[in-house]
């Protein structure tokens, strides 16, 4: 008995172990899953991350023949180390970064490796005793100051780290300058090492696969145009008006573009470094991206409102609802087909057709007016029955008053992009192939012209005549008088 | 005559270098004074800056000590000068980014020195011949896939730094280890002096005028919270609809808030390595700061379309529009005071007085309840006079209804700053000073009750008896129903 309780708390023992063991096994598996799956979605989200990896190990390893080649390592001895130490700081994913932290490293070493030189002899002249301090103190009152000069904007922005490497440098220049007596020697080793590894980086960077800070900023533009377009398509839509909070991929899309600013910046400053390269000069309008960018934040802010309007409207609609709804949409969704064929534009660099986005834009503002005509008709009528009070259609009017601003709001988007357009010198001459959209209003029938000082026009809608009294240096139109019904 | 000639274009001469030299000192003149404004600016803007600047030339004087001392150059050699790189590229502007980068730092240096050490011996088993190719191919492998782990969005966040160094470092030990012999004592001095420098930088860091990135973030959400509460305050005052283009300081104000995302995230980052501080544990809930921050960039979204709706709107108001306009100036401030004590309590670190924000919450909403009788009021009186359309009202209805949307946000940045103040747990005894506005209301006219599921109300207002149908589960509170006029 007392033996088969041992076995049976051995094998107790042994299966507990076992399923400890079974269970650890079973953990490190999930986890390992997720880290595989981690690791397919960030190479699948741009496939150019793995490329740039493997580009980063082959200048490591090519600058790593310093050191292994005989001839080159008598040469260089220890220095070499600069090399490499230069290439894993200096690589960036893009080329722009890459070169802006090349030029900056170069160009800082120089001069501070100068100045410490100077330095060095100044102090030299001091004597044995005076020498250790007024090192010191010129190291740190550069340091103190150089550190200071990061602070101010336009040095943050694109030579911080030059900045860096200069304090680096001239502290290493100096402080190493008081015991090894070859500084010249040194000096020369280590920049013609740092400039091996810069050039080995930026050949790599620029020849092989490049990522383009330039590219990535233009597509990134027109991606978030696109965004809004298809926003306002879909806002327009059979389904509009209909759209709840589930609707997440949807909402999720347009409110990514709310915080691209950060990176937008950054883009356009690292493009500022980069060759001309496909359709992008060197003096590429890089600025005009960021003023685009603001505007189209501002729209996302306006449809960040509508939406949240929409959300809090009551879904089933009386008739004197839908009769308002029916120009929203068309606003809406005229608007979205203007921003639509401005991204497409800038996306093939060509310049957006300007018949196209006109012809749109004055759909757009014919629904404003199409709108006008209904609210009128609505208060110049007898009084309404009792459920069709000013309390249901609150928020719709309140959705129409948002999309006139936003329509306002894709102007500006599209005089922007055309300044761009403009000062890019993007492709004119290309066949703009008409979306099948656009003639859904023919030419014809959208004889109101908005540029006019003041224009009387009579408006046939749906039996009523209007008479429109426009005077487009106000910013909104002042309201139709209705003239008969 | 000649000598004359001469002599007028010798003083000519003179004359136009002096001037070219004059106009010259003026532009370096110009230039100088400009640079100093800017400087003064930077310094005036956070003169923690300087303080910063200061601390960096001190940490680098005191690390160069390593080689002016002749016992510690004894000691370590060359290696100091890692301590002087350290120092330069760790010391970061607040204590938790010093502390992030010592951390990574040392940690990868240790790690990756460890894992050199052992590649090199196991190199060192495959002859002299497969030695260089096995480095070689270490090399690239471990620099590719560490350089892919760097787009990991959580390694990025908080690891980036040390992978870089995990990669330098490990390059660095294989590479030079071909050559140098005395490799175990290279890595004892290099990972000493890097503990020296980065141990330099900590202490300075933290005890010397400390800049918390945790206590940065704290005041930021506070400051942002306050801008919206400003802007809806001045919204709801006396000169408000009135507002114009050119009120750009007020404007200004609240459009800073929507592009601090960057700015938030990166300092919940750092205040994450930061000990605990002044009210602020090591376990603060700063990713609730983020969610804050998200609800009040929401709010701020709504003041930019509320903002847009009100410039277009006319200035001149008829006897109805001014009816609509008066509650809309109640909800505006009623909620920028909600917001102001909110913004007051952060920055105090004490709980949000919950009576003084639910008022305040209470007295919008029943702002929201006499817009509503107002607009049912209208909607059910006889046909309004030709001048009373709705046209004219359309904008003061927009604008009251993206108010009603802000409000439910104010109510939704006050949950969650309730719920910020208790994981924080902020200080709840507190003598709130209720604030002379909130006695405006008194409490026995607010017999509204919110928070029922299905109430029957009889609301007096303007000799108008309304009962109000409230069901508070739906988002948006149905039309009341007037009974008597």
């Amino acid at each position: 008995m007392e033996i088969d309780s041992k076995n049976q708390e051995k094998t107790g023992l042994v299966s507990c172990v076992c399923g400890s063991i079974r269970a650890c096994l079973r953990k490190l598996k999930e986890k390992a899953v997720i880290f595989a799956k981690k690791t397919n979605k960030v190479g699948r989200d741009d496939p150019r991350r793995i490329v740039h990896s493997t580009k980063v190990g082959l200048a490591l390893t090519i600058v790593s023949l310093l050191y292994y080649f005989r001839p080159l390592y008598d040469g260089f001895g220890q220095s070499g180390m600069w090399a490499i130490l230069t290439v894993v700081v200096v690589f960036e994913f893009t080329v722009g970064g890459t070169l802006c932290k090349c030029l900056n490293r170069g160009f800082a070493t120089f001069t501070a490796g100068a100045l410490g030189i100077g330095a060095e002899h100044f102090a030299s002249l001091c004597g044995e005793k005076g020498k250790p301090i007024i090192l010191g103190l010129s190291v740190f009152f550069l340091a103190a100051t150089s550190t200071f000069i990061r602070f101010f904007p336009h040095i943050k922005r694109r030579y911080d780290y030059g900045v860096l490497i200069f304090i680096l440098t001239f502290s290493l220049v100096t402080v190493s300058g008081y015991r090894v007596e070859q500084i010249f020697e040194l000096a020369h080793q280590r920049i013609s090492t740092i400039l091996i590894g810069a050039a080995t980086c930026m050949i790599i960077s620029i020849f092989l696969y490049p990522v383009w800070a330039g590219k990535d900023l233009h597509n990134l533009v027109a991606s978030n145009i696109e965004k809004l377009a298809n926003f306002l398509e879909g806002f327009g839509g059979e389904n509009s008006f209909v759209l709840s909070q589930d609707d997440n991929s949807f909402l999720q899309d347009y409110t990514s573009v709310l915080n691209t600013k950060a990176t937008e910046e950054s883009l356009a400053n690292l493009a500022w470094w980069e060759p001309s390269h496909g359709g992008f000069r060197f003096s590429h309008p890089w600025k005009q991206y960021l003023e685009i960018g603001a505007l189209v934040r501002e729209c996302a802010c306006q449809l960040e409102a509508l939406s949240s309007c929409n959300k809090s409207q009551p879904k089933a609609a009386t008739d004197i609802q839908r009769k308002i709804r029916k120009p929203c949409k068309r606003m809406s969704s005229e608007a979205g087909k203007a921003l639509k064929e401005i991204a497409s534009a800038i996306k093939a660099m060509r310049h957006p057709s300007s018949s196209t986005v006109e012809t749109h834009v004055r759909n757009s503002k014919s629904a404003v007016d199409e709108l006008t005509s209904v609210l009128e008709t609505l208060s110049s009528s007898a009084k309404p029955p009792a459920d069709h009070g000013i309390m249901e259609i609150t928020q719709a009017i309140a959705i129409a008053s948002i999309l006139v601003e936003i329509i306002k709001c894709v102007e500006r988007i599209s005089e922007s992009v055309f300044e761009l357009s403009k000062q890019a010198r993007f492709n004119k001459n290309c066949s703009t192939t008409l979306s099948p959209s656009t003639t859904t209003t023919p030419p014809e029938k959208t004889h109101i012209l908005h540029h006019g000082k003041v224009k009387l026009v009579n408006h046939v809608d749906g039996g009523h005549v209007v008479i429109l009294v426009r005077d487009t240096t106000h910013e909104h139109p002042p309201p139709p008088v209705t003239t008969g019904e």
